[in-house]
């Protein structure tokens, strides 16, 4: 790739990109066979304590962790989350820090998240992050020098979320290829979704979504199943679910690129719709990221579930649940939400135990350090610089969290390699292909030449470095560059 | 008893009213011979600590519980009982897992105590839960496979306080039986005081209620104490005691029931009057149940306790005070509420060590599991049907928890097995048995009959099974059943 | 000192006030040679963790606390200390329990400090507070019977902090001698300056004040320094620092009192103020101590520091920062606020185990028990009695705590032995010399005489325990005393 650009702003940070702590932010920083290690530790410490016959008493079973601390770092309300990271941190061996209320810690006080993580990775081995703002975790991972867990950031995603829902699955279909799965509910406000609809389409599952009215899968999610995980949308149903959802879609995707091929085109949707489906995803109203308190919600309920195409499917639930899943499936042999929950303290033990290298195991101890090489050339402004995602939500966009988060964004080529675009490397929201652009030279003469965004590919190709970029030429001038034919004036960054 | 119901509408629930694992939720779930072994138990780890001439460190003095771990669940405030039961399980070399502020857990979105229960139970190998509802623990313990201890449940119970109280006067006085205790304050709103005054009824003492003004012992706890722990009323002075409360009366209970004849019959009660008081209990204002902030309430002082019949009174205290019990009494040989907080330590460790079988004791082990046999049958109408406990605070009647709590009563029969009255599972208070009823043929017919609620031991015997109960017709036929005459309705429940 | 008084009005409370368990209140309660041996431990500690290559796993190091158990006790939001202390009692191999939110505490029950402190004395080992009163934990170390270490209360002082302060001073400096340390931003409220300016005052450093526009140190602080650690004002100038903080002062110390001749007369301050600075100590706007939530405020930025004379200054910050301390410093090589952070644990680790006395170590078993001996006798009134500490924040003046705190004065001589003032034992508040007083006879006569405060030494000598102390003769009155003429009346105390 010769156009990358190579890091004219490069700094301090920059090299926090790939930091020898492995921290795991979204689903896609692990590799599937990565997750199919995690799957196989927890799977063996469920069997040791199967073996050892412990049946009430779940306890401390190993001391694997016996020097080591987790921080649980919790922005937002939680009990699940918080409580299964440290019940399986204390069985195995290890102990907890806990700041569980924002309202009685430093960030009363106006600290930043940047500062936070440089204090707490003092304090502690492990980290859990729990925050409101979209791509928190990540920006915590980066001024952090032990590794990072994301507990959930903002709508973006949760990563153990699944894969305690996918441990599920797997344990209860015995793989986790093909399946078919309709979520239902929030899918526009539900992290949860979102990390696992991208892990489904890369074990190859069809997805049928059973969105509540105005609650889609957000634009860049569908965008990205579809051009990033080859996903095909077989379906755009006109009727309406019984839950009341619109079915919008069915996503197939392919288990391997060059299964492409191997995919149904649209005409064969037939097929695709009658297959049965393997677990019904249900998720409550993200009330807390949504104006209004109430709003048209679809219930899954025993009459839902007797639709012949949902007879052997599992109910999940990432839990908790207010309305949206009827109590009286709570003893129907296809509810698995509660062994789910359960299941939440085997994989974590499992993932903890691996980013902080506690097994023997020479196999486990591979289980590499690092990111997984970024699949995208990432493009960083200097603080302070350039174009700002466009998601309000995201973390550069907090006050308090601006002088520490750069303007960061991956540059994603199109299957066809013909254009590119800017996603934002923290919150993964991309910038609109359409907007007009305008580069700003980086050098002396702060030239402002204007392009569209999607000509990106053509300017990197150009040696991206030597450029800043605005979405409009009165934004680059507000910055303080001149348009080109004064040229020259100082910089205020 | 031949007119046990055979519980028609027999659930899943229903097994779970006697599940393997043994939950504390009132002070009568002990019998007195396993209230003296947890006694011996903390006895034991105090003396371990004597032998060790460990005087200001109390710290971890065993590993018993080094592979368990304890949830604290608290949904109202708490320094003293959520940190004493973590001491106590540290000391045992135990960890801990802590949900005490309900906004920032998952019941801000939401979610039920049933639904927390049974993920919690998943986490944790026992669990202590404080919630302002009467009857939640109960409620709780029906949804986990795991021991649940009830650390305060609305008005209704506290029973580790009561084990702790026990043990200081045990300690104090050598002897649980045939004390004479005065109990001051609020009498009404005290959970404190009514698994106390049970206790206390149960090894024979007489009470000497000390209210402040209106703010008796609840009707059901004093028609309890005389109906069930056979306490005699010896004493219904008109005159008021100095602390300002009226002596409303004076309990005296027999210690066995077949020492009821040893009881001094109501004209010999100048001895009991005169017998000196062996301890003072008294309460704060427990303004978290009243609506008024501020009532008229009796202070316990020096003067006060100069009165003779105090003289050798111990003072106590469950704390927090306020204002009614003086602080120039801190230094007064009589007052023990600081011990009575200390021993809250060791009573908890043997507790929690019992319930586990962490001993390796055979006589221990045997400390059986499961609940005490109900000592009377229940009666349980399907989830949302028939009569509902008139507690308004009582657990059944909280919108969150009503799909998951039956209406659930115990059949309680009086002395002379003549009638009967239905009180409620969870927070145990009593239907009004005059209230008038109405019972429904839980048949194909669904007929309604009009029988008073005294009539139902004869209803019973006559196989309560298949009816459900409604206050009255027009209840009844809001909820769906057909006066008599018409006789068939697609029942809603 | 003959006019010591024998304390007539001596209580319970009078003997803790020497007790055999050891607290750390104030920074001034550690020697210099004490606070020589906790850094000693610390840097063991750390060298420990070197020799095993543990790079960035922290963890648990050792299990000299494995017995013990840590209260975390905070009455005002944090996450550092609490944090840091919590981390420490874990790498000793020790546990927690934690008590963070006041809102869900007994506190939200209206329990007093004294009260909870003796409960939960019975539940730990040791015990760190914080508390937005000054003087809180004091008096909370009066009622304990395990070690109080202060985490701060109110603006008073935070020793800890200090601790870690000298100690990332000392690892950069390589010695605590004769420092030139500027102390910027909010000199008023932060307590972490207060116990930083008499620490570096003792070990004979240079301090210059940079406050913001009325911020400066407290007139008790700054007398302190001048008069009891002998620190000498050599500039008052007039100009206003680039920082926008007018340079009020500089002191210099005397290392040893001895070294008094050694110190430079104000006329040489130029050479003083040529000396380069060591470090710039840089803290927040303490918002929570002021009524206004913003004031004009330095900022400590790259421009500020190319002064030549910081050419070599460490840039210090306890944290959390705001907006004072620019960002762009923090790859600057004079920038070590996260290395003070991450000092936090290793330093607290030692301080735990000193005052558990954990080691084997002869010589740190000698770790002294008890108080340092008081430098000033103390003047102690019933409680209830006698004239009360001026400063409305301190401990004394909280109507819940009023009952369980005597006003307490130590009874400090000036240089000449000339006349005595009297200075709050817990807010360490001067009462004003010049406040008119009336010493009221306690004996049978209760007759008020009339002297100043400055007639303290005098009055003293005549043996002060005769005497309770008013502010006014009207005060004496209300109290219940009679005016001279009268002589006799009830005591109400």
């Amino acid at each position: 790739m010769p156009w990358r650009p190579d890091w004219a702003y490069s700094t301090a940070l920059m090299t926090k990109a790939l930091p020898p702590t492995r921290h795991i932010i979204s689903i896609n920083d692990l590799s599937n066979k990565e997750i199919e290690t995690i799957f196989e530790v927890a799977q063996g410490l469920l069997q040791e304590l199967a073996d050892r016959n412990v049946h009430y008493r779940i306890g401390r079973s190993t001391d694997l962790a016996a020097k080591s601390v987790l921080a649980s770092l919790f922005y937002e309300p939680s009990t699940r989350t918080r409580l299964s990271f440290e019940s399986a941190m204390l069985r195995l061996g290890g102990a907890n820090i806990t700041s569980a209320d924002p309202a009685v810690s430093s960030a009363a006080k106006g600290e930043s998240l940047a500062d936070t993580i440089r204090v707490i990775s003092n304090y502690s081995d492990i980290v859990v992050i729990r925050h409101p703002r979209d791509g928190a975790a990540r920006l915590a991972a980066e001024y952090s020098q032990i590794p990072v867990i994301n507990g959930g950031d903002g709508s973006h995603e949760h990563p153990t979320q699944t894969l305690c829902d996918l441990f599920t699955l797997r344990s209860k279909k015995k793989s986790l290829k093909n399946m078919k799965i309709a979520i239902s509910g929030d899918l526009k406000g539900s992290r949860t979704i979102h990390s696992f609809v991208y892990a489904l389409a890369r074990f190859g599952a069809t997805i049928d979504p059973l969105p509540a009215p105005g609650m889609e899968l957000p634009e860049h999610v569908d965008r990205r199943l579809r051009e990033e995980f080859h996903s095909r949308i077989v379906s755009k149903a006109a009727g309406r679910s019984e839950a009341g959802g619109a079915i919008d879609a069915l996503y197939v995707t392919a288990d391997q690129p060059h299964q492409l091929a191997l995919i149904p085109e649209p005409e064969d949707y037939g097929f695709i719709v009658q297959k049965k489906t393997d677990a019904v995803y249900v998720t409550r109203f993200q009330k807390e990221r949504w104006a209004e308190k109430e709003r048209p919600y679809p219930k899954i309920d025993a009459k839902f579930m007797r639709d012949e195409k949902y007879s052997e499917a599992s109910v999940m639930h990432p839990l908790p649940r207010v309305n949206e899943l009827d109590v009286s499936l709570d003893k129907d042999r296809r509810a698995i939400y509660f062994q789910q929950a359960a299941y939440g303290v085997p994989v974590r033990m499992a993932l903890i135990s691996l980013l902080l290298h506690l097994h023997k195991n020479k196999s486990l101890q591979q289980y590499p350090g690092g990111f997984a090489e970024p699949q995208h050339p990432v493009y960083v402004q200097p603080i302070g610089t350039g174009i700002t995602c466009g998601n309000a939500n995201c973390i550069v966009c907090d006050p308090a969290e601006r002088q520490y988060a750069a303007n960061k964004f991956y540059i994603v080529e199109d299957e066809a390699r013909q254009r590119c675009k800017l996603r934002c490397v923290y919150c993964e929201t991309d910038i609109n292909e359409d907007a007009a652009a305008h580069f700003v030279m980086a050098d002396m003469t702060r030239k402002i030449f204007s392009f569209g965004l999607t000509s990106l590919a053509r300017v990197a190709a150009e040696r991206l470095r030597h450029f800043v970029i605005y979405r409009t030429a009165a934004e680059a001038t507000a910055a303080g560059f001149q348009p080109r034919e004064t040229g020259k004036k100082a910089h205020t960054g």
